[in-house]
């Protein structure tokens, strides 16, 4: 049986029309730095996607600045003067950059959660009445919830490609206009003096055609769709084990994440009874290869460690079928059920 | 009349190795740091990749860290602890990153020259006798010249994949056993804590195969045939333009770079001149799109503002023709001969 895989926010499969920019670019044989034929052609070809991904960001092209991804893109907190904050639920690359110091502060944030799908509006929740500066991180919601970088209040966001159908190693740094900071990188100066070295046209490529792919997705209503498998999974779950927790059920989520704890099944043996029965999930966040540990997110929300600790992630995607999560929760319960046979 | 392609310094077009080892990843639909089947993949794909690497740059896979390029590879050096200093020469992803400060030094310098193609070995030339850490930019060495990082004396070393037929937007940063620095990128904690950020799988995929390939190419004596021609450009060059000045001639160089100047005729208008007559070459590096000065790298070799501004780049690669250098050899005449013909 073909395996399905249910693991969207960690990393999205690669959308047609992204590896078909990519393909095209292969045969690009310039630097973009270069002011020759060759060269012009690879620069048209990153000014395209620059469009393409200040359309789907709501942006202005020249607020986008090309990175490898959201991970480096945050590394702009590292440039900034003042002090950091970051919201206690946020991914580590924005939470290993808190400090203290002196000056304008710099509050950065998750608008959506990679582990519970739970979407925090800025200026709405703790982002609320703070002074100084806001950073977003917009790699689990662009694509999936609407979303105006122009409207949100934020001077900086950050988002990646392969979370929305790009390829994996390629993002970028939304910078308002006027928001000023050392460079990320220095050296040749690309990037308009921010980002220094030579672009991954390749990677900007499928990150602009997958971001108009799932823009258009968007418009079309795919979510709600997906909003509905992802309803009928945990109704399903429900039924099978009425003592399962959800979380941030009854919060605004992303149409796609179902976060639920299975008190005393820990979650990474969890993740690996369903590798063996052909279902990709996943226990926390994706990153930190081999690192188990309770969900520093779900401690920080309230849950006790055993708790925390027995939380799984099924996030779906657009092409993800209703005989999946149904195939899905009665495999689940099964599994569920060996267990509490060898616990007991 | 097809164009002729003579920018390989600036990059080089993708191998055929490389563009197959890329379309096979895109396949590859998992996150590397997750840990199911999915995941596994990614990373078998990631560890495949570092072990061509560290095969052809001569070092432990471990010591490969993946980047997004030689340039956000050489920010190792604002982890420095202690003072920084750089060779004249050098890139300017390294130049950048000059600075004063107390305790061991770090040294940093390039291996083999952008724009003149001249090879510095360390501990011969200008690195010779320092005291404290060498920081090494192989990025235009691996693959045209032996290397080996284990016996380089080098502690740190930076490349790029896209200047030896691999993907523009990766590269590795190669750290001797026992070398600590900070995180270059916090976060999720990727390659060994060294890099946070989604790994380029297929940008990985590709630098892997294509310095594998570029290796057997070495082997297989290419670039002796690539110097011949860059040796014949020259000859024809010269008897048609006795004045005209060969930087580095009697240096070792690389052997497919040639740096001429032609004193009075700017570089960007050999370049322009030439792109418009079907050739793609460069004045000085390919960074800094737009920016046009004379070269630092030329005026600390000791040539004047108006030698440096005069000079052009020429740089051959693996599928260079003797009949592309004849070729150019006669059109640069030509050209040469309006340019004087005008300002006469």
């Amino acid at each position: 049986m073909a395996r399905v895989y249910l693991d969207h926010n960690a990393t999205a499969p690669l959308r047609p029309e992204a590896r078909e920019a990519m393909v095209a670019a292969m045969d690009v044989v310039g630097n973009p730095s270069s002011v020759h034929a060759e060269g012009r052609a690879a620069k048209a070809l990153v000014e395209r996607a620059r469009a393409q991904v200040a359309e789907a960001v709501g942006c202005k092209p020249q607020e986008v600045v090309f990175t490898s991804g959201a991970t480096e893109a945050a590394r702009v907190m590292e440039r900034w003067p003042g002090p950091v904050e970051v919201q206690e639920t946020a991914h580590d690359a924005l939470w290993a950059q808190r400090r203290a110091g002196e000056g304008v502060p710099l509050y950065a944030m998750g608008l959506a959660n990679s582990e519970t799908g739970i979407v925090t509006e800025p200026g709405m929740g703790e982002g609320a009445a703070r002074e100084g500066a806001l950073l977003l991180d917009i790699t689990q919601a662009v694509g999936r919830i609407p979303f105006s970088f122009a409207w949100s209040g934020a001077d900086l966001a950050v988002l990646s490609a392969h979370k929305l159908g790009g390829p994996k190693g390629i993002g970028a740094l939304i910078v308002k206009q006027g928001v000023d900071f050392a460079p990320l990188t220095p050296g040749g100066g690309q990037e308009m003096g921010r980002r220094s070295g030579t672009e991954n046209i390749i990677g900007i490529a499928g990150f602009g055609a997958a971001i108009e792919a799932a823009l258009r997705d968007q418009a079309e209503g795919v979510w709600a769709e997906v909003e509905k498998f992802r309803n009928i999974l945990e109704t399903l779950l429900e039924e099978s084990a009425r003592e399962t927790i959800f979380v941030g059920k009854s919060d605004r989520r992303l149409p796609n994440t179902a976060c639920f704890i299975s008190e005393g099944w820990k979650g990474e043996t969890q993740v690996m009874a369903m590798d063996l029965a052909g279902f990709a999930i996943s226990a926390g966040s994706a990153c930190s290869s081999g690192k188990v540990k309770a969900s520093r997110v779900l401690g920080a929300m309230g849950y006790d460690d055993t708790q925390a600790a027995s939380a799984v992630r099924v996030s779906l995607g657009p092409g993800t079928s209703e005989d999946d999560v149904t195939r899905f929760a009665e495999t689940w319960a099964r599994q569920q059920a060996k267990h509490r046979a060898r616990a007991a």
